[in-house]
């Protein structure tokens, strides 16, 4: 029985952000304060020969420029990639602080502190850089090429040209793939294109740094303070325990994109700060954000589908490669999930393989968007499942029943229990909600026709098996019995501190109202990996879990003393521990503890385990067969979340990854213009979905109750983008008859496609 | 054998500090920040019978005013006092955050906050306060009078009037007291007029409180974050989760002033930033940290001492009268500590009284200041001691020799072993040092005349058991092996900070350049009573020796899997785990401990055992006859530290301890003129002994290595202070011939004693 899970409080920092009086890393002002400009490569490819400062540092009011020259060359990877195999690998460091051979336009080969931002701007203009340019290469199909140039031949041969690494998982229980392929009745085979999309969280990277008498503090947007540390202690060669990182303490969103550092933010701040002995604030402007900054992998996923004549699946081949653009960062943890979680995870196939190969390109880098590979992989085995039902006759969700995962079936890649899986409730509900019963397979003539498609998948609740993942935490109480719980997890938005107060305040037994979470704060909080992968409220809410546990053995022990009644029988809920026919409030028991010299204090750290969240979305479309213009009206989201803990901030998680996977299928793209670079360097040149375009949303909350984790809860934060992209490609299928293979679907792709089937002139 | 501890290892905040970039509460500014004033009583005693702010909320900029009207009327204490007998008690809350009726002249009577010091500055003038007058009191003997007007009726009826509460300590093992005395050979009997100084820290009180959504955020200058956590929760009805105390991290000197609050900086502001919806600053000017905070205790001290003929003490019967001023604040715990250390610790007698009257008065409150008691103690024993070796015809240094406490001496109001004893070589190397023997007793009849004193003692390692002393911390590894420490501690200034991080590396085994301490800030590290009690070093080193314990063999349990050595034959030294042959950097260590999920963390709370530092100054003195002119010498400051941390540091606050001695002996006083309050509302009014003024300092440190706490360490800090007093009494009383009963011996008291004794016409 619990008090607050469950419940929909308000959010904790409502006040804050509603008034404006919150802190985000722009409100940051140090005196003496410098301000931040980077010079970027205008090539996509090049090798700096020369660099002029002369002009620039003679500029009034120009306190310190970084070159190649002056900084260290420790490569680096920005992001939190912390590869864990066993035995553990070390992440792809390919990055330097700034570069002298820059591998897409606007990669950083110079930047300048100044007193005004102003200054800053009119220094950057000021410093001459001579290039060589080299050649470049765009597209992952033609990166792997051989003859292709190669990009980073210092991170060792690869057995693909450009590919950081390839990934592959194999599930085949007996026999081999080819030999299952053979015993097939129906095979399928199936392509898909993806765009790069961009994840447009309100506020741009942002750093302010400061660094004296060996200590480095660093106020950033990151979602992931302690790795953030790390990385910055590591490309400065300074130890961790002189890194200090915080959120200010909000974060403007995230979405993936500032797992690690925040574009180039805090580690460019922290290096003009050592150099300009003054703090230093770097704020990207919008363009540097779009352009500068980690986008969602883009490329090209195939995948090959056997099945028995029953439509019992048994084989099953998925190859992707996808575009991780200049860097790694996290495109060896990205490409695994994408297998993992898209091909191997919501199908129980006995012979299941995938192959993923992220590769290296002369654009903008790639790296986390909400879903973290798994809506690539949902959108290529949605298709090829859809594609199967259409060979077989069957009803989609029929043959997706008929398929998902049990319980009892292996699932090689998985060092954890799979726990409760509630996606066949999630497809019936979804299902229901969209009328599909009714919608699905109407003959249609008109102009605007409408269809109903559905996809289905699975995701992590947290980072591992794929990266390092664990939490630690402080819980005490304060000598009047308030509990204050100290993590290094971040808030960027998604009201995490408000759920997990909610879940430590059940766990403790004390009321929510005096209880205080310190978060996003390194020097506060022990080591957390981080506000990623699905994972807060599920991670902490465990380690806290453990941590609760000794923290009322600690409580019960006193009280029992001071109760005169075994400990064992003791019980502590809403602030009062009782038994024996016995009470007394722990606003009591703290402050005698505290006269008596004892504070009630636990510390853990812990690897929680993985339950698989699952989930079923079924879109309804309207296409006009004219305009090729297709409008998404609703989409019904039902999503196994295990146990909510609070609805509103639930819903609301799965709300906007609904926005943004219908911004995914139909209207956001990044366009690469070659010489120039990407196109959108801004809202006013990015589709990003408004208010207005946005469709119905209803939002099922499916309860399985994971017999893992703590409360049964899930994790439910990225889940919500993964099956949006194929259940609407499904419902224009249904709508018009063409399975489109490419997105977003825009009205030119659209038309050309209608076009083709002969369905429009 | 350790690495840091016993070395003078630069101060780690002596780069901040030395190129002033170290934070201290007045530079901290916020947005929308306002500043405060305060409206002070112009009268010793009155009732406010009205408050017009109606010209000041008028004035543009005044964003706030408090006054009794719109204040929580909830009595605290300013002080950081936890009262802790068996049962534990309460302390006395006599304040509020404003009063209705001002005991002194410049209690607060309202406050105003508004865009600008000058604004609040002018907004003060315009608020009208009707005052009725009423009777005051001054002294604390004509208060204790039972026809005194009673300051407190709210308090309770106490058994002298006006005194806030009646410490006694009674030490006799057998039979009664004044049996005992009838058994002497010799009884002596002295007084001794003591008077109110002042602390004098270069950074006056202030304060930076921002609310907002709950929660309040301080910045301040407070000795101990927690308590005053605690104090402004309570005063202000919040839970204490939410209240976040931090220094900024810097602290200009303490010396006792700001255990609790900060004068009353920290309430004040916190109460009109409630108000105003905006931080709000409140810096105390140097006048009102003069005139409207806590000063030492002056007052008056009574002994009779009684000894056989052998000089062996008998018995002893001492009382006190201090004045504690217009509030309790430390007023029971003070006369405590006076009573123990000062006449209880240093001699073995085996019937022992002490009863001690802390007395309010109409005047600025008096409360901790170096030493909290124990320089009053100190003062009238050790004349009564030099009285008797006069009776005695013996050397003074024999007769203490004689007396001084033994380990197997019972003491009675202590509730822990007595540990090692000092004293007496303190007694010898101070003699040595200062030329005792050829010195002491030269005939002299010049004008310029010469005379060497001593004086021993003992003082506490930490405040129990007249506080609750207490303190929990939090250490980490980072994930490169990097040690980082949560402690809620703050810097006052002594180097502690570096002083403790030398224990902290030693006794987990770790480099001491990568180590990290945050310190002063309760959000950041859990429960610590704070720096004063002389406990800082002694008792956080205590309770870091319990954390590092379990932090290595966390580290061990892990190690031994890496290492395949059975834990229990591992150590670490230097950052390097070993033991079986092998070896491996904690380095290494951590970070493949951290691919696997684990982080090296410990927590812990413990109340430190109280080991009795022991001392022993010597004095020379000259003394002009003519001019009354006392010119002290040179100081021989015998310290027994248990074990030396960090020389220069430790001989830091034995010198810093002795500059305060002297000018409490010969210099330093707060005059009050009726009417008119504290004549001393300024440095220039106030007779604090420059460089110039202070003599030659020879500290000699004795390292009796206490057998319970952590490396043999004990306290220091307030100790230099101590003796120093009476160290001069007696070398002026060798020099002249006159024993001196009142304090500072400034040349018109000098003169007049002089001229008294027939010395001079």
């Amino acid at each position: 029985m619990t008090t607050y899970v469950g419940e929909s409080i308000p959010r904790n920092d409502g006040y804050d952000k509603v008034t404006g009086c919150g802190k985000f890393t722009a409100d940051i002002y140090l005196p003496h304060m410098l301000y931040a400009k980077a010079v970027r490569s205008p090539y996509a490819h090049a090798k700096v020969l020369s660099i002029d400062t002369s002009k620039a540092e003679a500029l009034h009011g120009v306190k310190a420029i970084i070159t190649w020259e002056n900084t260290k060359h420790i490569p680096f990877n920005t992001s939190a990639t912390m590869v864990t195999t066993n035995p553990p690998e070390e992440p792809i460091r390919d990055q330097y602080i700034v570069t002298n051979e820059p591998l897409y336009i606007g990669d950083e080969v110079a930047a300048v502190a100044a007193t005004s931002e102003a200054i800053a701007e009119q220094a950057v203009k000021l410093i001459r850089v001579e290039y060589e340019e080299l050649p470049a290469v765009y597209d992952p199909l033609e990166a792997i090429k051989p003859e292709a140039v190669t990009l980073h031949p210092e991170i060792g041969k690869t057995e693909v040209n450009n590919a950081c690494g390839v990934v592959v998982h194999i599930d085949v229980f007996q026999g081999d793939l080819e030999e299952h392929f053979k015993n097939c009745d129906h095979v399928v085979e199936t392509d898909i294109e993806l765009p790069r999309v961009k994840q447009c969280q309100m506020e741009t990277h942002g750093a302010v740094a400061d660094y004296k008498n060996g200590r480095l503090d660093v106020w950033c947007t990151t979602q992931t303070p302690h790795p953030t540390k790390m990385i910055l202690a590591y490309a400065l060669d300074m130890p961790e325990s002189k890194v200090h990182v915080q959120n200010p303490p909000y974060v403007g969103g995230g979405f993936g994109v500032r797992i690690g550092i925040s574009g180039k933010a805090e580690i460019i701040a922290a290096a003009l700060a050592v150099e300009a002995h003054a703090p230093v604030k770097f704020i990207y402007t919008r363009a540097e954000d779009m352009l500068c900054s980690d986008t969602r992998h883009g490329g090209y996923l195939h995948c090959r589908l056997g099945a028995d004549k029953n439509g019992k699946f048994m084989a099953m081949d998925t190859t992707a490669w996808l575009n991780t653009g200049a860097y790694a960062t996290f495109g060896i943890e990205l490409l695994g999930v994408c297998g993992a979680c898209g091909t191997q995870g919501t199908y129980y196939i006995p012979a299941n393989r995938y192959t993923g190969y992220p590769v290296y390109t002369n654009q903008e880098t790639a790296g986390a968007f909400r879903g973290f590979g798994t809506p690539q992989g949902t959108a290529i085995v949605e298709a090829a499942v859809d594609k199967m039902a259409q060979v077989l006759g069957m009803d989609p969700i029929e043959l997706r029943h008929l398929n998902t995962r049990r319980e009892e079936n292996p699932l090689g890649f998985w060092p954890f229990p799979v726990g409760s899986i509630g996606v066949d409730e999630c497809l019936d509900r979804a299902a229901l909600a969209i009328g599909w019963k009714e919608k699905r397979g109407r003959k249609q003539s008109g102009n605007i026709r409408r269809g109903v498609g559905i996809a289905c998948g699975t995701h992590v609740s947290n980072a591992a098996p794929f990266c390092v993942d664990y939490n630690a935490i402080v819980m005490r109480l304060e000598q009047d019995g308030s509990l204050f719980v100290s993590s290094g997890i971040p808030e960027i938005g998604p009201g995490s501190t408000t759920a997990l107060m909610q879940v430590a305040c059940d766990l403790v037994g004390v009321p929510f109202e005096s209880a205080t979470m310190q978060f996003g704060d390194t020097a506060a909080g022990p080591f957390d990996i981080g506000s990623h992968a699905t994972r807060t409220l599920y991670t902490v809410g465990y380690v806290m879990s453990c941590a609760a546990k000794k923290l009322r053995a600690d409580i019960f022990g006193f009280a029992s003393k001071m109760m005169e009644v075994p400990a064992e029988e003791l019980d502590l809920k809403d602030g009062i521990v009782f038994g024996g026919g016995k009470e007394m409030t722990i606003k009591k028991l703290a402050y005698q503890a505290h006269l008596r010299g004892h504070q009630f204090i636990a510390s853990e750290c812990q690897i929680p385990p993985n339950s698989l969240p699952w989930f079923a979305q079924a879109a309804e479309v309207e296409v006009d067969m004219e305009l090729g213009l297709v409008k998404v009206l609703k989409v019904a989201a039902a999503h196994d979340v295990g146990q909510v803990v609070n609805p509103v901030l639930c819903e609301s998680q799965v709300e906007g990854g609904v926005a943004q996977g219908v911004g995914y299928a139909t209207r956001e793209e990044m366009t690469y213009v070659e010489g120039k670079g990407f196109y959108n360097d801004g809202f006013h040149k990015y589709m990003l979905p408004t208010a207005d375009d946005i469709c119905e949303i209803e939002t099922i909350l499916v309860e399985s109750r994971d017999p893992y984790g703590v409360y049964g809860i899930k994790g439910i934060g990225e889940c919500g983008v993964n099956p949006t992209l194929p259940a609407i490609l499904s419902a224009v299928e249904d709508a018009t008859g063409v399975r489109f293979e490419a997105c977003p679907l825009v009205p030119g792709r659209v038309l050309s496609g209608l076009k083709k089937a002969g369905l429009v002139k």
